[in-house]
């Protein structure tokens, strides 16, 4: 079996397409505030991204260069700012649980990117919606959702609603707050039975009927054995020293993809599996703008 | 000079025997609910601590084993439950990012040990009240405000208030958002002059009478340079790799603070300091306890 190769560029422009026309409508200009304090790296990578996506859609993207200790009066004003609809800032700022402290400081009626603790506390929770009329739509954090989306691109969200991935084995080489951990949940809430593993040991992610949501278990299960089985292998370790997931370890037509900006895969990982997805960046910037709209609609309700 | 060793068991004393008072008074038992999932190590140690604590002054505390997985619906059960008065999460739990999830899990009237997001915001924006008629005291992290009890200990909170470490010049290794960056603002809100050092570098925090606080700057100063110029010097790293302050490093009559559970000073610190403060523990304990007393009150006013 040769992988099919997802591109996340392609796979967002039917997301992009309805967004330029629903933005196009709006009685003002979106306004998503960006603040970045790199010169180079990732996080600036990540910023142009976002510019070009912005562009696209015809959101107005004010990207603001700050030293990272202006960064947290920078965001104070923006939340406080009535013209700055969404606010997006480029990780990493310090690089340490600083960085946190910032991600909490955003306003949830402006954190276009979920990560705020009151969204990710709606996940975890299953709470889909901010109000008892059910209009307004929780928020979920941009790269978790924009796997989802790519793996449904996959094929591999076939089961009928509300439990699109029902039996289907996952495994997930990261258990981060940002992304591992709530993918995990995102996934087992939808059906999947999810090994997570990351430094503090394995968990296992059980979709839960009863609970409304999943349930989480320790596990002795090793990677070998998780990978064998796996339908799904999702990876996003930062570490060159994470030996590369390759073709020999996972069952045949298994899909793959990979968020780290590391390269977690083995080439050969192609020839097994039936689809490939090497990065999420543009279709993660594309849900950050699905949930800036998101946002500004929720604000008028 | 041979320093005064100031321990922390006997400086608790006195705001354990006023804490004993104010609990005796009050019209039903104040209960703290404790959450362990550690067999042992540092975290079961301070559970213990905290037991003796609550049995000094008259807490009633309900520590309560549970597995890690299980923390999380027994933190939301204790802030839901009428006969919880506080909470204290015996730390690591994940060991991960996960734990700072349950710090910020804790409703901010039960935490006490005031970890959670929107106590640590009212430490950095300086608001001491949570009522416009200043009745209602906003919670400290409790192990910065323990140091900052034991330093008044030494004597070198001497100027008048509210600048009581006015002209100190400070230095401290950590900057985590538990205790090293709150502890760093808290002194320079103070009045000190704080190098604060930690793996992303050195940072400067400045009193500020103009902001109504302090500020923070990028530094170039070195370890050598701060050490040799602090009155204060307070370590924190949880790393054997860290190399001890020895007396050659430090000015004559510094006062010395560990609150790390390693050894961060060298044995000869005791030759040259003034005073040396070589644990925190039952002083942050004490604390805790105070801030159970307090959210109590803020919840009867």
């Amino acid at each position: 079996m040769t992988a099919r190769i997802i591109d996340p560029t392609a796979e967002a422009a039917g997301f992009r397409a309805e967004l330029r026309a629903e933005v196009a409508m709006l009685p003002e200009p979106l306004v998503l505030a960006g603040f970045l304090t790199a010169d180079e790296g990732p996080s600036h990578t990540y910023a142009e991204y976002t510019r070009r996506g912005c562009d696209d859609v015809g959101v107005r993207f004010d990207l603001r260069r700050v030293q990272r200790l202006d960064a947290e009066a920078a965001v104070r004003a923006a939340n406080e700012d009535p013209g700055v609809h969404g606010i997006f800032i480029f990780y990493p700022v310090f690089g340490t649980g600083q960085d946190r402290y910032l991600r909490d400081l955003v306003v949830p009626e402006k954190d276009v990117e979920g990560l705020n603790s009151f969204w990710i506390r709606c996940l975890y929770e299953n709470r889909r919606f901010l109000d008892e009329a059910r209009t307004k739509k929780a928020i979920l954090p941009c790269t978790p959702l924009a796997i989802l989306k790519l793996l449904d691109a996959a094929g591999v969200m076939s089961q009928p609603a509300p439990r699109p991935l029902g039996g289907k084995r996952v495994c997930i080489f990261n258990r981060s707050e940002v992304v591992g951990r709530p993918l995990a949940s995102m996934m087992s809430n939808d059906g999947a039975e999810v090994t997570s593993f990351d430094v503090d040991g394995p968990q296992l992610f059980l979709p839960d009927a009863e609970a409304g949501a999943h349930r989480v278990e320790e596990t002795r299960v090793g990677r070998a054995e998780a990978l064998a089985t796996a339908d799904i292998i999702i990876t996003g370790v930062p570490s060159r020293e994470f030996p590369l997931v390759s073709a020999s370890e996972v069952k045949e037509g298994a899909v793959c993809l990979n968020f780290s900006t590391l390269k977690n895969f083995h080439e050969d990982i192609v020839d097994k599996a039936s689809a490939f997805i090497p990065r999420v960046g543009p279709m993660t910037v594309t849900m950050a703008l699905r949930n800036t709209l998101r946002l500004y609609r929720n604000s008028r309700r």
